[in-house]
C-alpha cells in the first residue's frame, strides 16, 4: 500500500464553508425560500451537468471560455452549468406540458465559471433565482420587486436601494439621437463611467458613434438621470421626455404604472429609485431592469439584479415565453451580512451539553438529553468520560449555554448539576424539572 | 443569427425535479436538518469539484472508472466528487486547527458517478451524511443510531428496521476457522446469498477459501444469525460465541453495551435488530455497521447505512481520527416515501389566489395579498386580467384552497368575493376581515 500522504487542499478558486458559515448560509436559504413560497414560487431542480450544446448557444463568448466542458464516459460533450437561466429555459421547454402557466419557480444552487481567480470571487458560487414566466403583465414586475424587498427584509437588511430602469428608456434616448442601432455599443461605453470618468466617456461616445460633442454630452446627461425626489415629483420633472418619442414614452409609462402598484404596498417606496444608467445583460433584458445595492456597503456592488426578458426559450422552442425575474448572489450577500454583522455565527445550535464522569452513565445522559429535546431544548452528550475541564472546554469553544454534569453522586441520586457557561454559576444536584426550568428561564 | 432550435433534453442518466417533487425534497431536507442540529451536528460545505488525486486514492477501482474526471482551464486534473466522505477527510485535515473536536458535521449535497444507466439510478444523486469524528466512544455509535431513528420518524416513517452488526463479529467468525486473512473474500461470497442461494455460496466458500464443506456450512450458519427475540434474550442465546475468541467477544460486548444505551431511550428498541450478515464497505468500516430497510418496502434496499471507521484521514495525515456516521440516500428515500404515500405533493404552498377583472385593480389586489401574508396566510395575485374562468382554472390546477375575486363592484366598494375552490361556494362582497375569517376557519 502506498503510504505517501496527499496534501489536503481545495481546488484553486474553490472554497469550503466551515460550520458557522455553512449554518448561516443554510438559515439564509431557509428564510428566502419561505418568502418565495409565500408569494407562490415553487422550487425546481436541474442537474449540475448538461449537454454542452444546451448551455453554449445562449452564453456569451466570455461564458464559453469560462465553461467547465469535457467529454463524459459515453464521449458526450458535457459542461457544468454557468447560470440558472439557461437550464430554466431548457427545463420549461422540455416539461412544457407538465407545467402550469404562468410558471413561478425559484432555484437555489451552485454554478461554475472558470474565471481568473480574484479576491472574493470563486469559480463555484451559489445563485438564488426566482422568475415569473409566461405573463407580460406589470403585476409580475411589481411582485418580483416586492419579493426582493421582502427577502432582504427577512435577512435583517433595511437600508438598501433597488435601482430601477427600463430598457425602452435607454432605447428611446438613443433613438432620439438617431442612434437606434448603436444602443449596445453606446451602453458599453457608458458602463465605463465609474472607471474612466465622464470626460473620457463623452470622448469615446463621440468617436465610436461618430456624433458631435454636444450629442455625446446630451446622451450622457440623460443617461445619468437619477431619481432624487418622490417618484410622483420625479415623473413630473422628466415628463418632457415622453415627448421625445414613443419608445421613451412607453418605458416611462411602464415604470410609472409599476411604481403606483408598489406605492400601495407596505414596502418603503423610497428604497426603489429610478436610475437611467442601469442597463444589465445587454442582449438579454427587454423591459424593466434593476440592481440592488446596500446603502452601508455600496462597494460590494449589486446583491440582487434582474429584469424582464422577452423570449426566454427562443433557443429551444418557437413558442414565445416572456418573463421577469431576479437573482440573489448568495456568496456576495453572505460576505455583506458578515461585514454588517447581521449574520448569526453560531458554533452550535445546541444549548445544553451533557457531561458524564464515567462511561457507565452514558445511558442516563442520553436519556436526559432526549428528555430535553422533547421539551424543545436542543441537547447533546459529550461522547467521552474525560476530565471535566476538557468537556467544559468543548462547551466553551462551541458556545453551549449550559453544561449539565453527571458525576458519581448525581448518578446515584438521579440528579443533575447545571453550570451556566456564561456566568460560571453552578447549581448542584437538582431534579430534571428543576434543571429544565433553569435552562428555560435563562 | 443561427435560428436552428436545440432539442431540450437532460443529460443521459440525469434528471430534473418538477416543483412538487423539488418542494417535497426541500421539506425532507429541512426536517432532517432540524434533527441533526438538535443533536449538535452542524453543516459544512465543500466544492463539487476537487483535485482528482484527492478523490482517487481512497476510491475503489470501480469508483475510479465512474469518476467524472477532466482537465480544467488551468490544465489541472480535476473531478466531481463521488461521495461526501473523501471530501470530509480532506476538509478535516485541511482545517484541523479551526475545528473543535470531537467534530460533528452533516452535509446534504450532490455526488456524481458515471454508472451504467439503470432504472431508478441516476448519475447525479443527493447524499445526506452525518458523522461524529474524533471519539472512539460507544456513546457516539448509539447517538448515530438515535439520529437515524429520529430522522426517519421526523419524515413520518415508523415501520423500519435498522440491521446492526459489528465487523469484529465477522472477523471473529473467520478467525475461529483459522481464516483471519480471508475475511474480505469470504464476505464477498456471502454477499451473494440473495442472488445465488445458500448452496452455491457454500460451494464457492469451500472452493475459494479451500475449506471443508462442514466449515463452509458452519460459517454460513453463523453469518446468517439474525436477532428474532428481545436483545437481552438474543445475547443470552448466542453467549457461547464469546468463548470462540477475543475478537468475537469484543464485537458482541460492544453491541451489548450500545443496546443497553439505546434501550433507555424513547426509541422503539425492537426496530434495532442484530444481523450478522451485514458487512458494508468491506475495506472501510471497522466497528459497528448498519443498514436500514423499510418494513413495507424492503425491495428498495437500505435507505440509510453507515458504521464506525478507524482512520478517516489516513490519506492526508498521520493523525489517527476515528469516527462513526451514516448516510441517507435521499433519492431512494423520496422514491420510497412517494410509494408509501407519505410525501405531501403540493402544487403550491399558497392558499389564496387573488383574481382581478381589470388591470387597474392590481394595486388593490397586491395590497390584499400582502395583508393576507401579514396575517400568515400565503397569497398570490394572478398576473393577468383575463376571463375569470382562466384564472380559476389556474387555482384549480395548482391547488389553491380559495380564490378571491376583485371585479368592478368589489373594487368600487372595496370588498372581496371569496370562492372556496373545493366546495365551489362563493361568498359575495365581504370585508377583508370577513374574508380572512373565512379562509382561517376552513
Amino acid at each position: 500500500m502506498d503510504n505517501t500522504l496527499i496534501q489536503p487542499r481545495t481546488l484553486s478558486g474553490f472554497k469550503d464553508r466551515l460550520p458557522q458559515e455553512a449554518y448561516a448560509k443554510a438559515s439564509i436559504v431557509e428564510k428566502v425560500s419561505e418568502v418565495f413560497l409565500s408569494y407562490g414560487f415553487m422550487p425546481i431542480e436541474t442537474p449540475h451537468l448538461e449537454y454542452a450544446d444546451i448551455l453554449v448557444k445562449q452564453g456569451s463568448e466570455e461564458i464559453q471560455k469560462e465553461l467547465y466542458r469535457f467529454r463524459d464516459h459515453g464521449d458526450r460533450d458535457v459542461a457544468l452549468r454557468f447560470d440558472q437561466t439557461v437550464p430554466l429555459a431548457r427545463f420549461i421547454t422540455q416539461h412544457r406540458h407538465e407545467l402550469i402557466m404562468p410558471f413561478k419557480r425559484y432555484v437555489i444552487g451552485n454554478v461554475f465559471r472558470g474565471e481568473r481567480a480574484q479576491k472574493g470571487r470563486y469559480r463555484e458560487f451559489t445563485q438564488c433565482d426566482f422568475d415569473f414566466i409566461g405573463s407580460d403583465s406589470l403585476s409580475c414586475d411589481a411582485e418580483i420587486l416586492q419579493v426582493i424587498y421582502s427577502s432582504l427584509n427577512a435577512l435583517g437588511l433595511q437600508e438598501f436601494t433597488i435601482w430601477i430602469n427600463h430598457r425602452d428608456i435607454l432605447n428611446g434616448i438613443f433613438a432620439y439621437f438617431g442612434l437606434h442601432d448603436n444602443v449596445e455599443s453606446g451602453l458599453r461605453i457608458i458602463d465605463k463611467l465609474d472607471k474612466i470618468g465622464l470626460d473620457e466617456v463623452q470622448k469615446e461616445l463621440q468617436k465610436e458613434l461618430n456624433i458631435t460633442a454636444e450629442k455625446a454630452q446630451e446622451i450622457c446627461r440623460l443617461v445619468m438621470i437619477k431619481q432624487t425626489s418622490h417618484y410622483s415629483d420625479f415623473f413630473k420633472e422628466i415628463a418632457y421626455l415622453k415627448d421625445y418619442n414613443e419608445i421613451l414614452r412607453k418605458g416611462l409609462q411602464d415604470l410609472e404604472s409599476m411604481f403606483s402598484i408598489l406605492d400601495d404596498l407596505e414596502l418603503d417606496i423610497s428604497s426603489c429609485r429610478i436610475n437611467f444608467s442601469i442597463a444589465r445583460g445587454l442582449g438579454y433584458y427587454t423591459g424593466i431592469v434593476y440592481e440592488t445595492t446596500l446603502n452601508r456597503l455600496k462597494s460590494i456592488g449589486s446583491v440582487c439584479s434582474g429584469g424582464r426578458y422577452d423570449n426566454l426559450t427562443q433557443s429551444f422552442s418557437k413558442e414565445r415565453l416572456s418573463g421577469v425575474g431576479a437573482s440573489i448572489g448568495l456568496d456576495r450577500l453572505i460576505a455583506a451580512l458578515m461585514e454588517l454583522e447581521l449574520l448569526e455565527l453560531r458554533g452550535t445550535m445546541v444549548r445544553v451539553l451533557l457531561i458524564v464522569t464515567n462511561e457507565a452513565y452514558f445511558a442516563f445522559a442520553h436519556k436526559i438529553a432526549e428528555a430535553l429535546r422533547h421539551s424543545n431544548v436542543k441537547a447533546e452528550v459529550y461522547p467521552d468520560a474525560v476530565k471535566i475541564k476538557k468537556s467544559l472546554g468543548y462547551a466553551n469553544a462551541k458556545g453551549h449555554e449550559f453544561s449539565i454534569i453527571i458525576g458519581d453522586e448525581e448518578f446515584q441520586t438521579k440528579t443533575l448539576s447545571v453550570k451556566n457557561m456564561t456566568s460560571g454559576i453552578q447549581i448542584e444536584k437538582v431534579s430534571f424539572l428543576h434543571a429544565l426550568q433553569v435552562v428555560r428561564n435563562s
